[in-house]
């Protein structure tokens, strides 16, 4: 609770106060139990204030990786984590001062998502700040560092990440979206590229800028001179959510036999959004500036809106795509002209028969510009962030 | 996982192809065992999709209230809640397939926030999707709906809330600040008064606009006529952070002997942040159309950043406030002309006597426009939204 409180005394010119206060309140805190509550939170406020011995988790020592939790109680703790697939985990032993840890060896460089599972139950890591929400559930993070996460941490120079609101006539609702512009983008004059950028079935509008690390991958790639500067949109895919269900917002009951609801999702894209950021943002809106791109379900609606829309956007990127194009679409579309078709896919992921179709389509259409990017691995967001990563330096070049 | 992809056969245009996709998808996470992993994480997906009993919690049923859990190892669950200073909780029930519940009289309209105590170790409600963090710690939060909460949901019109980062040459690095921006300010043209509103120790950027529902406040205060459209930046008030430590940014580590860093976050708030909001939004940049608030910490921040430019903010509310004003500083801001110095505190505060003795000081002042408003309980966040929804409406009237 009182991460800022260190320098507080000195910084503040109020300081001689507050830390009588600090002191006052913590004994306060202790009368009342309130310190007992938090000892119950897992004492966490014993084991940062350094009242207690100092417990890390998860600990990254170069090859190994060390995890902890206190639990004086618990009969058994897994360690449950997506850098493999065992979904049974490892056990956690119990040392002093009921102190559960294991250590294992440390993944490779990505982020990763991991659970105790204490008594059966599984719980996040309370030591541990760093935390993900995948669609309803949340989940503690492990970032291993090194080159495949080089550009998933903080950039030096930042862009705005806004959380913003548009109307949708065809969804009858206002509906959430995620705006990343660049860093310079408030301070400058000049008109920007933009990339739409889909979740998947379960995402929503923050899925991308959490999980996605968007904001941080087209920080650096920007940073470094790798990528243009970009606007990018992130909407909420899910024609039936105003936003994120973390908002609690009503959900919407559409009538499945109403023909007006058909690709409703697609056309609030192509006919709201888009028009939508063009109005709202510095916006260079020539389709040589425009891209859209889309994981699993938002690579349905990927393909289904470039194809539904060929002269909208000539870069064109579904990844572990769902959904299909049809010979005449991929005519259209190459009629249209596209500086880039960058198809992504893991040699592992259940929709790579489906990807060898897509692609099959695109090559039979002599699609221009086609790239096939296939990378190890399956249906993850490790997979996605790599081909954001990838494909965002080839983007309006 | 699927929230969205019940209306998404229907909607997308490309359905038919995803329902067979995600039923072999299914199929294939059973295969390789994620099904597994995923019960390991609270069977979330058997109880979401239907395939065991739904299991809802927190369910709230007008006076009475049940939280419920699957457990089918543990040997005690205790439910603990803020809603009282019960710090063992109550003991929760186990029932038919594994779920334990226990059922409460339902607390008073509010926000709360509340933990699961697993054979002694507290972890979140696994099936409550709304979760707060508070510092290093995230909280499943019970919202009870009511008069005192009205203003807490999301209103039917939203400003944008934004993170963005200025820069600090008193600090020495970029650091994030989260701005609101009122509905309709992107497509007008007018100026707007801005509230700068501070958070307490422990707390960072994101902390008013999370706990403090800030911007839902803002946006159902404006959208009833009760409110100016108004901006409200929310910077971060620890001088050592660049931002929130989720996003795991280098501390600096101030030299405590440097006169230079002295009342240094107090400085770059009114000498940068202020300028800098002046400077990139459209502001109405009188004295009169700006307002500073803060908790705790955020009180003493409000005090020293008044007294210190006497001459900056003609509404001033310190709530909860560490801090304290001399009888100089006193008679300075009331020679400036304050518009409303609105100070409100707990009676059960800890601080409730440092808050007599700055009140005595107003007083002794003769401050103008000077309101003390007493509320019951504690130094606690409910009283810190209900403090907000309480002075925002009197703000640049």
């Amino acid at each position: 609770m009182w991460a800022g409180y260190r320098y507080f005394d000195y910084l503040c010119g109020v300081s001689y106060f507050f830390i009588i206060i600090m002191r006052k309140f913590i004994s306060f805190l202790a009368c009342i139990g309130l310190v007992a509550m938090a000892a119950g939170a897992q004492e966490l406020s014993n084991f940062a204030s350094g009242r207690g011995p100092k417990v890390v988790s998860p600990d990254i020592d170069g090859p190994k990786t060390t995890f902890r939790i206190k639990a004086d109680k618990a009969e058994s703790i897994n360690l449950v984590g997506n850098w493999d697939n065992n979904s049974e985990g490892v056990p956690m032993e119990k040392g002093a001062e009921g102190v559960w840890e294991v250590t294992i060896d440390t993944p490779s460089p990505e982020i990763y998502t991991y659970s105790f599972v204490v008594d059966g139950v599984a719980m996040n890591d309370p030591l541990n700040v760093f935390v993900q929400r995948d669609g309803n559930r949340y989940l503690s993070m492990l970032t291993v560092p090194g080159e495949r996460s080089e550009n998933y941490k903080e950039a030096g120079k930042h862009g705005t990440v806004a959380h913003r609101w548009y109307h949708s006539d065809i969804l009858g609702m206002d509906r959430r979206l995620t705006v990343y512009t660049p860093a310079g983008y408030e301070e400058g004059k000049s008109n920007y590229p933009v990339l739409y950028l889909l979740h998947g079935a379960g995402g929503d509008e923050e899925a991308w800028s959490s999980m996605g690390r968007a904001a941080q991958i087209l920080d650096n790639l920007i940073e470094k001179g790798l990528a243009e500067p970009m606007i990018c949109v992130m909407p909420n895919g899910n024609p039936n959510q105003m936003a994120a269900q973390t908002l609690g917002m009503p959900v919407a009951e559409f009538d499945r036999n109403d023909p007006a609801m058909r690709n409703a999702y697609v056309r609030s894209l192509c006919e709201e959004i888009v028009p939508f950021t063009e109005k709202n943002y510095r916006v260079d809106a020539r389709p040589e500036k425009r891209a859209i791109a889309g994981l699993s379900m938002g690579g349905a609606h990927t393909i289904a809106a470039s194809s539904l829309y060929p002269e909208l956007f000539d870069y064109i990127c579904p990844l572990s795509a769902a959904g299909a194009i049809t010979p005449e679409q991929a005519k259209g579309l190459k009629d249209a002209g596209v500086k880039l078709y960058w198809q992504a896919c893991g040699n592992t992921d259940f929709l790579w028969d489906r990807n060898m179709e897509i692609k099959k389509a695109l090559e039979d259409a002599q699609m221009d510009n086609y790239v096939f990017f296939e990378s190890d691995g399956g249906h993850v967001w490790s997979n996605w962030r790599y081909y954001l990563n990838n494909f965002a330096p080839l983007l309006f070049k």
